[in-house]
């Protein structure tokens, strides 16, 4: 089955799935269940640890790994999406891995293979992924992953990560909140619940995200300077719960660098269960 | 041994190419013959499927890909072909599969290194994998290879396709004609069947190949536009026998999209094909 | 354990390394001691022999090799190094093989990851990779590695090559002289031994090390021109001694195009045994 999105998951099938991470992070021997299977690395957007931790999680389960170069590629020729995909398609790839700025990319192209799309990134629309590595990391420091209290900070309105863990929050209960400048707002959204400042947004929470001000995409645009976001929406002393980031981090904008050490600070740990989850989102895929 | 041209192979060595595909394509379990191989993947030009096809085809096998990425090649630091083949060379690499703009490229870098050579496209000069390819589709169809009635259409003087089944239709007897214009159609050679019109090109034919206008190379300034070879030279409405392109197809040019669909367009099937026989390519230069 | 240089081995771990690329080198079967290993290959400068024959050589061991791309990464988001090389390493990958610009830059990475760094060139300082199948290649010929005659000629100053050869001299006791024009040669430098001609470097000697005249970096601009570094300071005519060069050669500027194919210009043996020093040195590492 594709995994483009969680808005396609259940809540039973998110649990397998983190299952199946806890799984292969505790286990040294197991099956390479991805042996002789192909899979496709498409990336035409900038990644350090999204594509390798796809990578090194195909490789893991003994999967053949095909990059996918889209400078170097008929696309360049004039070739169209459809055209390009379905003869991929028809060398019989198991797996497309794919980031695009265009959201629905995934969606759009699960029509024309019979290949498992798995969604890396679309536009603003979902980062299952993303969303999942972190429901694993919170699962571990909690032990608990229902009626969780977790506020997301920053530019929510472009954020393909907070749009995947709104799902993640009506499958499991959450009480999610949300706080950023009104320029990274959504407005006009009934239930949408908005903190009224920083002191309320990490107060009483299990969990604070922290979003990436993305200057390589429109997000910079909508504040007036980065000292400024720093200032009103940064966390710049140590806080008494866990803080997560899909990073990368702009330092010292959304978190300050004494604080990015502390023991709550779990940056490095959702790298780290990435490479668990993304291997169990391939088993998954692969097997249902 | 290499595989750089038609030109090189006679008739049994094609049809036992032929057979060890059609072997690939049905058999779920053989033997990796290229289990420990090292294969160089050498593309000097765009390329999607052939480059994918290759490296799929190659890892079926058992092999491992090394890329070699001329942009951040020591070619950057003015070393000259000679001495960076002889230099790979000498790592005992099992394989370079080769694609530049020169044509006789791949014959000139044979004669530089023990390795087995595979020509992925030189120049105007020969595409052999894409004619075999093309060769194990119609073959698919009409369970028949000998003495076929072949046309070709469209940029024929540019293209290394057109020149590698021409040693395909002298190896089978087949009865190949030509259709283009006249700045597309080699002049003064005899014996080289033209067709007259496209009502004429496509009667009576088991087969039609269109040839993509090289919008990136040098065939797009020798019409006076897409739209005027589309009106003359295009398949615009189903016709009544099968039609291979060698990809990537520019639509409503060569052939509509209404047409693209239809059942025997092959065009998907000889993607599919691809693998397959760039897997019998592989197999018969490692064991001969 | 790391390979940052051959200032941090000493005399009986060069032999060890020495012994296994010699073993890799005369064994068909040997146990493929990186299986499963992930090996992170990050190339910030052009090259074609050292990245390539580090791939081939991790492959033949049974890693699996991730290539880090520079221009797509997160760094082009902004993100320091620090943060990248620690994001990577939390995936758990086993080596890091780094080539960088930066002198020192492979023992700063070094500070945030627990993989194996394997310096493949930093700036100015080490290349021990090329030090060490220097120093296999020498031994094959010589059979021998103490007190040899051995005198460096060119551009010493920028050469990283040259430093990791001083480390070798003193550990094996070499008589160790360079020469080169003005520009090119460390000043205020006692105990470094200098030649007064070419007559004089190469008289009597066992080895005779050229280097590349780096025209991508900055040794350009310290010579008046090329043809007069080669009527000077290059090799024009056969001599009675082994050359080697790390490579690329500019061709009749170091080392004449008829010089270079004699018996006993090293060059190609190099590359050769290149790719089994640097099995041994992964495996050395692994293994330490």
């Amino acid at each position: 089955m594709h995994c483009l999105g969680l808005k396609y998951f259940n809540k039973n099938q998110v649990l397998d799935i983190l299952k199946k991470a806890m799984y292969f992070k505790n286990e040294k021997n197991y099956v390479k269940s991805l042996e002789n299977n192909i899979v496709i690395s498409m990336f035409f957007e900038n990644s350090t640890r999204t594509k390798t931790s796809f990578e090194i999680a195909a490789l893991k389960l003994g999967a053949k790994v095909v990059n996918f170069d889209y400078a170097k590629s008929s696309l360049q020729k004039g070739e169209n999406w459809e055209d390009t995909i379905t003869n991929i398609n028809a060398m019989h790839p198991n797996f497309f891995v794919v980031r695009h700025s265009y959201s629905g990319f995934s969606l759009y192209i699960s029509k024309f293979t019979d290949a498992n799309i798995i969604n890396a990134g679309d536009g603003t629309n979902e980062h299952p992924s993303q969303a999942l590595l972190d429901f694993m990391t919170i699962y571990e420091h909690t032990q608990n992953i229902e009626n969780l209290k977790v506020c997301i900070i920053g530019d929510i309105i472009n954020s393909r990560v907070a749009r995947s863990h709104i799902y993640l929050a009506k499958m499991f209960n959450w009480d999610l909140s949300f706080y950023g400048p009104h320029t990274f707002l959504p407005q006009n959204i009934e239930n949408l619940k908005l903190e009224k400042d920083l002191e309320h947004a990490i107060s009483d929470k299990d969990l604070v995200i922290l979003l990436r001000i993305q200057l390589e995409r429109k997000s910079g645009v909508n504040i007036p300077s980065l000292s400024e976001y720093n200032k009103f929406f940064g966390i710049k002393k140590p806080i008494n719960t866990y803080i997560m980031h899909p990073g990368p981090v702009n330092r010292d904008v959304e978190l300050d660098s004494t604080v990015y050490i502390d023991r709550n600070v779990l940056i490095t740990k959702q790298v780290e269960n990435g490479v668990y989850m993304r291997m169990a989102i391939f088993d998954y895929c692969a097997s249902n």
